[in-house]
């Protein structure tokens, strides 16, 4: 990308109209406005333009990003780590397990506690239906207030690094793998998408995959096909966003459970595993109750359930199904592989490796679609700064 | 805070004489001169007023700042990490455990091994009487011969972020609270301060909080009043270090066993809880002993003792009799609020409630008094550099 | 050092061939040239030197900097940290204990997802004979590829932090030490160092330290005296490489089981424990099996073997034998000192008490050692960027 191709990007950017994301949090991307998603792309390629030019986008002189991860991570904290860097923020983690901060006025004391000189904060509580989103917005509540009453003198902003509900930092930069792949807004409208479940030995695998995609890829204009086992259903309020999102986007959504119907002519296929959204409720009323035999005896029912659908694999057979027997394979990784990380998987072993440079394309969009959240929440006129670091063109390596 | 106000700063900082600083420890705020009290107030105040006007004032190209915190803690390390990263250094945590970096030889050895690129040193160190400041000035000592014989480029300072002693970023920030909200020096004169007990749950609350208070506001003129019931003395050295400065301040000490005696017509109220010097000293020899037993009996004992003095708490009516009825209510936090928190503790919430913002404003204050601390001792002409960094004036957001 | 010697520094620097060392890592200093080797410690004294004039040699502006420890570290942790936070790099550890970042597919995404904007790794893996350079050539070339195949933007260079043949950070830093103590490159030739086994109460540490002196010190025409009781023979490869490096250099690599014999005229002595090579590769193969009582039985025996070798302690008595009586000692700390770290160690008190000073210098030589291979590997043309930041003078401490 050179730096034409980067100013055209600016004058694009300048075009959208994405004013509410300053100073804002960014919980689920159907909250968001098309522009604003559009613009949260455009600065992710601006932002990868300007670090492939060898140009600086360090925006902070000083700053901290608070990053909470409830759930082991590798992944995220490495991307949440790389784009606060990008931006000259120095992340610190925040490990507090669920005690400290935990219920009422201790969530509003710490969250302000931490936040003094804290621009942005990064959270990932996936584990628990009903949990993750609404602590989010608790945490960004409180921090809100204390920088309204003025006990702080930022606002820090909250990106969710993957809830209960909706994962918009990788669904986001699945889709600008899309865009990227096929060439624009306009080249993926009509394309068939297939988010199939796929059988997988382990268990509690999170929603918020499968339900940032058909949460996203619905809206623009894209034939998105869910498609799982009976049982395996995920929350119905995000099945009414991609039924909404697709009547207004022209596209479609359609729900299977014949994973062969869903890989038929599609363009995209996308099999993961998951677990049942009931089931997954079911745990956290269990957990809720300190009842740890409850929750034994439901992961082993669940692995049982899980073992009837083996035959939901991503086969070279039901690649050769897809259009042109060429679809294009995605993965948020780690993935299931058979007879590699697993007897008997969500893939076979050469389907994936035929893909594994395109996924790792995939996921290296994950760092420009957070730093692109949080340039757009910290920055009054992102059009007007990246302009001024682009003419300024401090190199990022000297 | 304008620029007008930041030049009117520097300028009053340039008139304290506070050469001593450069390259020096801080341990304990009665060490230090009033000059030295005050630049610290007004560096703080400048940094905080930069920050606001998007100044930055990184004065760190790189360098390292190390954290080593014997206790667990979530404010203070941000509040460090807040300050560290203000001025340009990258927070690196010694995660040592009580072994590795034990006693004699190894703590001037693993103090220099850690320190060839380390500008400060911040140590966490309050929970064993006699120990906490004793180590504190044995690394310090270390790295400073390390400095002196060659093997370090530059000092390490070390700054004291609570020992057994005292806890001066805490009544740093708590006295540049008070000032902010009173108007000064000046105004703070003659003003009421009840620093009391208060009952608590829990066990074993650092004295370095009640210690620090006392030990710092009696150097300003103010009538201190030390509350407690019989039995939860504090270290008598820091009584007569309160006692000389109220004496030279043209304030007063005094304590009583009252805490409605300590209440009355205060201008200002800090009740807290702590554990009483002479059970933290047993608690000390039993520790080094290896008694677990006996460290057991003796929290069972202290917890029934704590038990006798419920009505150690701060009550609206309590407060009603303060000074207008409004005296100004602190806490270094967390708190223990009845109802909330715990079924009865220190504070009744609907006091709490009222005083929250104040609260979270005074917490604000401690990030900017490390920093300060961190500035005098590392900058030799410090009214002259930040007055640089006013006129360079590089935004700290772009 | 001043501006004119580094100056002269960046002059010896031009002239040197090392343009092999860009986008390359580094694993044991007997795969690079001793033009690479020579480039490197003068890297190393140039930043120094500019940090010693305040000039600050931070040439990434943002950039991440991975650091993996398979193995418990303090020292070589901050070395580390210093020479990344010296460069402008900020450090991640990826504390992914064995489990995640395994075997085969696992080793190459993991290493990909975590480096879309990493400049370096770091690894420290000395514990398993025939694992550590292994692991680490896997990550080097996971990286490389990704880097060729497009998934990552720049390629991740790999610093061997410690294997289980070489310990080259701690080598070079070593030799450094040498060169500025005994005035360079042609004052070192024909000296003679006794790198020799000592006793230790402990158990299995790791070989590479003295595998590193010998593969290192012998290409500088040293005379390099290897002793050790029977039984704790190192790597035989790296005992050839030695020999080879020898006879190329005009030194000489002779072996003894004699300590007197190795201290005899000796200018400079390294006496240090070790555990035996053919013992490190029972350990791996029983660790492999997962024969934990093996393993005990291995230590048991081997603590057996060191308690017949107590009398290879370096004492005041072996020092006067050596060149004048005063040959340089040196240790990579910590040591265990007699009567002071443990009752019977490799050192007498007295001894290690004089070269407390040139020892801390010795290991202050390590973070620039580091950095000047990151700088080597991530920057094009280094003297001319060298030369561009001692113009620039930016300064370090504003």
């Amino acid at each position: 990308m050179d730096v034409t191709k980067i100013r055209e990007l600016i004058k694009q950017l300048a075009r959208l109209d994405y004013h509410n994301m300053y100073l804002n949090d960014f919980f689920l991307t159907w909250e968001k406005s098309e522009d604003e998603i559009l613009a949260t792309f455009t600065v992710a390629e601006i932002l990868r333009g300007l670090r492939l030019q060898n140009i600086s986008s360090r925006i902070f002189d000083s700053g901290l990003a608070i990053s909470l991860f409830r759930d082991q991570s590798t992944r995220t904290r490495f991307s949440f780590a790389s784009a606060c860097n990008l931006l000259g923020l120095e992340v610190q983690d925040l490990d507090e397990g669920k005690s400290q901060v935990a219920h009422g006025e201790t969530v509003r004391e710490t969250a302000n506690m931490v936040s003094f000189m804290t621009d942005v904060i990064g959270i990932r509580d996936d584990m628990y239906i009903g949990k993750g989103h609404t602590y989010m917005v608790e945490v960004a509540q409180a921090v809100k207030e204390g920088f309204l009453e003025g006990g702080l003198e930022q606002r820090p902003t909250l990106v969710n690094l993957q809830c209960d509900i909706d994962h918009p930092t990788q669904s986001m930069a699945d889709m600008l793998h899309l865009l990227n792949s096929f060439g624009g807004v306009e080249k993926v409208k009509g394309k068939k998408i297939a988010m199939t479940w796929a059988y997988s030995p382990s268990y509690g695998k999170p929603l918020s995959v499968p339900q940032g995609i058909i949460g996203l890829m619905t809206r623009f204009g894209m034939n998105v096909v869910l498609a799982h086992p009976k049982g395996y259903e995920v929350m119905p309020e995000v099945e009414e966003v991609a039924k909404r999102n697709a009547a207004k986007s022209g596209g479609s959504f359609v729900k299977t459970d014949s994973m062969a119907a869903a890989f038929e002519k599609a363009d995209i296929v996308y099999p993961k595993s998951w677990a049942p959204f009931a089931a997954m409720e079911k745990r956290t009323d269990l957990y809720g109750k300190g009842d740890s035999e409850g929750i034994k005896a439901l992961e082993k029912q669940l692995l049982a359930q899980n073992a009837k659908f083996k035959a939901w694999e991503c086969t070279e057979k039901l690649m050769s199904s897809t259009h042109e027997g060429s679809a294009l394979y995605m993965h948020c990784l780690p993935a299931d592989i058979t007879g590699v990380s697993c007897a008997q998987g969500e893939v076979e072993a050469s389907v994936f490796d035929r893909y594994r440079v395109p996924m790792y394309r995939e996921a290296s969009y994950k760092p420009y679609i957070i730093a692109a959240m949080i340039f757009l929440s910290k920055i009054k006129n992102p059009a007007d700064t990246l302009g001024r670091l682009l003419e300024k063109a401090i190199p990022r390596i000297f």
